[in-house]
């Protein structure tokens, strides 16, 4: 099959499994071959792949990876199903979203207008420049993380996808960008009050699978989680416009102890 | 059994089957029934076929079938499960529709009319009858792809079924026609934007099946299917007005390939 | 066990099945009891059958079954599904639902009247009488067709479920009976432009299954299915107060040809 | 296991069974041990049980069981459940309610009130006295129809849950006693037109299961059924206030022949 | 695997199986296995269990079970899989939130002005302290039962999960606090008035389930949960702000005797 490289960022897929009841006998067999299908799978060029060992009865297994060639991130999750499925270890869910830009960051010409402004430098000055030059590079890290994102090793993983409403009176695509912008600024302020406590990653999927984005949460207490997710829930982008499907419990593991693990 | 045909344009059934747990080891042995059954349907009298490695867990195989005659489909349909669930490949989902023509493109006495009112053109001078003429060959061209599609073999496939809400103050049956149609030219017009990048297929599906319209896209780069879709929901038709199922994902492949993609 | 008759109209089963995978194969086998089943059903007093062959991964039999005798319905189904279970082939769907009167129809009173205020006849005069005769002839044989059906072998069949809304703005059951009837009389309208080429049965289901009423409609193409749901969808009594369950196509087949269809 | 005694009332549980396809051969060995099952269940002290042969496709074998004490129902279901696992029948829905008086009934104050207001009668006059002893036998024969029913052998069963709404607009929870009264009363008025055809048990479930009251009716016409439900949709309680779960249609029958029923 | 502890409070899980029909007869064989485990998990420092035998179709076997280390939790959940599965014994439905303090309860300073206002008590005087001190005893006492909870073996369990709306109109997440408070008070005196019948514990989930909420309660007679949650269902903060998942109902017994009451 010919690769399908894109334009910008990676193809992203959370792949979940269930272990059949009488199938958990059977795992350890199956430890050889599935380490050596992880190991293939990250030996291609920027693609990533996360382990996860579930909580609860929705599902055993998680996976989160990542590829910039969507032909490597579909043949990666055939053969997993393919081996698992020899040993009753069976799909549950998945999804399919894509690492994308924030549309609402500040712009360069926001942020010199505000060193104008608020902080009475003058474009052309050395302090001007300094500062521009350290909020494009800030701004350029942000970037990185967000189409080519590295995440930690953090214990507690937590997976769910959402949508904007488009309800009469609650119409998120009915808003203009300036209103959308400031929105989004709110909503980024109470992300940032959990920086080294959370680590966000969010994906686009509109057109892609069954919601417009999917949010990838790390952390290392389950805590940490709810109380961001919660605060969050008060924030109007939340409150009136975000429907959010069901919410993906895991904990972080290396590949090598995740079959043994349930 | 008779054949079923219809006054105007195709029939089209989009089938999506899953390839069991303990089932792939079967997958080679089905490969020369499966060609056989491929090539005898696209033997018949315009019957197109599309077939796609699908991604993600709702499903592993999918098909696009077209035909002037219901029974052709249907037949290929139960043949296809018939073979595929003797090796234990198991239909999930399928969707029923007809290709049809838009009701809201521009007739020709619209277009007569913008010629003499933007362009001051006089009817029945050489200029007006060429540009008419030329009108018409579009539209004629347009209608016959609507009606008579001819897929190319680009790699991203992606399938959604939709449709329009009747809610109180968003409901899209209680526009009259101008309005409709004054909506559905925006909509177009970021339809053609992504020309050349997006080949979109809609067909018509009101009292077919679940939904009101299935809605086949085909691009090179996964991030068009994305764009596209996400632009368009900021348009007043999406925003306000339609109602969106689930979205499928796959890879277009030659039908040599496909047993052995999954 | 007791027969259960009813004081008006008759009781009618939908009932839908699928051939598991591995069921293709014997399908064969079942053909004489299959046939002799049928037959024995047939037989009982006004008790009406018709065979299926459906499209698409919802289901691959169907059957419509009519009788007085509520306990004859349920022994036809039981003994269906023990014939079809024992080969693998499962019930998916079924809908319980009975005849009945429209009671938006015109009255004799108002017959009447139009005769006098539009067409100046005077009660009592040789005209008039003809044509009040003439009127209750043809609503009796609307009512006998709503009653005690009689299709056509149509090629074509749809079965969908619907109910009225009753949400706040949108409420069916807070219009009064005049507004109700002058809904119907243009959903009717409608109808009656089809005439010929569909046959349209409403069977009403309030308290007995999912939805309020059941429709089944025949045609000799599926596009005159798709034309009248769509045209219908604008009128007022779709638009505003209608909701609509899944849809199910299939084609008509005498039952010897029904189990090799699939 | 220890008795689990109410307060009030009987803890009541509906039980609906499938028939495995493949499982309807073994179904006439189990009649011995599920008749002796019934017949110990029914020993139990105000124990009651109703056996029901299932239409469609929902269910093929309906219970409605009844007992003082939950841990007697609990322990029947576990054991009607593991015999007809045994053979293949399994388990597909069940509904767990409580008998309770209404509380919107007319009180001895209210009824004491019309006697002065609307007929004249004096307190302590013996006509009055009279009207009242016999309005409180009266209620009292109903109060006991509602905790500790006593329900006849009609052949036509219907269960379906139901809630009342919440909605915005439409939330009868934030009507005042006196408005529900009024509204109950209205209802109750239908509910009696159809006494002596309709037998109606309604018992709670707030908290108990996913709606907050189960309705049982018997009949023995399934069009009494029918209009009954029809009828009450127009009533305000319905038309704005009611929400319907799906609709369990059955024919009654001794134990003895419920298994050759299906 | 490393422990995963929480700042505050205990993880909590639901776990409910389903008995597969022909499974009915291995738990025997299973007891001691299963109550080796038990013993194992509780040995865990602060690891609490609850077992139930469930009542209905929804689940035959239930567990709460409470830990500071999310990984003890998630070990204990894949183990008891592991030993039912090998029986045929299913998970259905399981529930992840953690304990937490409410952030509606009185706080001092509020309780003080409360003295001043209303008891015309000094601040400073002997009884002004007094009181304040049996105040703060009370509140941490309510504050332990919230975070580390110790749970009575009372027969009658009920779970059920809960979000708050956030629908135009009834928006609970667009109240401001004191809104939301006074709310959460009129709502706390229904439950007070059940002290000594129902238990509730409230563990917070939004982010980690499907709903923002688990409740979990415990009583002597069925008819309580009953009448508190009806009770419950008029109060504003129910009647206008909540949503409801499914109710599950067991009788809570001994592990002992778990495998023989299904």
């Amino acid at each position: 099959m010919q690769p399908i490289p894109t334009a910008e960022g990676w193809h992203v897929l959370h792949l979940f499994y269930r272990v059949e009841p009488a199938a958990r006998a059977k795992l350890p067999s199956l430890q050889k071959d599935f380490l050596s299908l992880i190991q293939s799978a990250r030996k291609q060029k920027d693609f990533q792949l996360f382990t996860v060992s579930m909580v609860g009865h929705k599902a055993d297994i998680g996976f989160m990876a990542l590829s910039p060639d969507l032909t490597a991130l579909q043949q990666f999750e055939k053969r997993l199903s393919a081996l698992f499925g020899s040993a009753g270890v069976a799909p549950v869910y998945s999804y399919l979203s894509m690492t994308e830009k924030s549309e609402y960051t500040t712009t360069d010409e926001e942020f010199a207008r505000q060193l104008e402004d608020q902080e009475k430098l003058k474009p052309g000055s050395a302090d001007f420049e300094a500062r521009m030059s350290e909020f494009r590079a800030r701004m350029e890290k942000y970037l990185q993380h967000r189409l080519h994102p590295v995440l930690p090793p953090w214990p507690v993983f937590c997976f769910y996808p959402m949508s904007k409403r488009r309800a009469a009176g609650q119409n998120w695509y009915q808003l203009d960008f300036a209103a959308r912008k400031k929105l989004m600024e709110g909503h980024a302020r109470v992300g940032r009050k959990y920086s080294g406590k959370i680590l966000q990653l969010i994906t686009g999927s509109t057109g892609l699978d069954g919601w417009e984005w999917g949010v990838t949460l790390l952390a290392h207490d389950l805590l940490e989680i709810k109380q961001i997710v919660y605060e969050m829930r008060f924030d109007e982008v939340s409150a009136s416009y975000a429907d959010f499907g069901d919410f993906y419990i895991g904990i972080q593991l290396p590949a090598e102890e995740l079959l043994r693990s349930v």
